[in-house]
């Protein structure tokens, strides 16, 4: 499969999880993994799907705008995503910037390192 | 030099050189090296420096809001900026968000990776 066909299907994937049962991103990462998320990092599968889990709000919606990928440091995927986020009942969206590196592991791909901004005026 | 110094050393060193004399970013990328510049890829450091020299502003200011950085796969350095941009004489900033990967070379770092969207809602 081609990079442009995983990344677009791990894109399709992931928010789709995210906003339906993000419990289940948890299979998506390994104990190597970081995320950092508004500035704040976590180390491992389990501290990432612990904090996933307790985010704050009960529904959410992302609606992707843009998507580019590349071939990152060896062999890797590198997946930036920009795009909207609604969240409970706020009429108005946020913007967000999200960065992933992909590495291949047998027939798939996990998530190596993963940067999630909401995207303000400073 | 431990990798938050590095990101921040890179960080200000590419927008201070950005914004006043954008030529010589050219140094920083490599033959292997790939910029994402709005959807659009250019590949290898002629290609890219010719891309950012090229593109139509006189005069530029970015202001960066966050800065995240993470070690990436192979011991590269995963650097991630949103922040806002001022174009020319246009009095409102857009916002926009940077991915870099970095890798090591003697006692300096080249960017590998470089993906660059302005930040609007859907």
């Amino acid at each position: 499969m081609d990079a442009a066909s995983i990344a677009t299907q791990f894109i399709k994937f992931y928010y789709d999880t995210f906003d339906t049962n993000r419990a289940a991103l948890a299979a998506l990462y390994r104990p190597t993994s970081t995320l950092t998320f508004e500035g704040n990092q976590f180390n491992g599968a389990a501290d990432i799907d612990e904090k996933i889990k307790s985010l704050p709000f009960e529904r959410i919606k992302h609606q992707v705008g843009t998507q580019d990928f590349q071939v990152g440091p060896n062999g890797s995927l590198l997946v930036v995503v920009t795009g909207q986020i609604w969240f409970d009942e706020q009429p108005a969206p946020q913007l967000f910037s999200q960065t992933f590196t992909l590495i291949a592991e047998n027939q798939t791909f996990y998530v190596q390192n993963d940067v999630f901004r909401l995207c303000y005026g400073v």
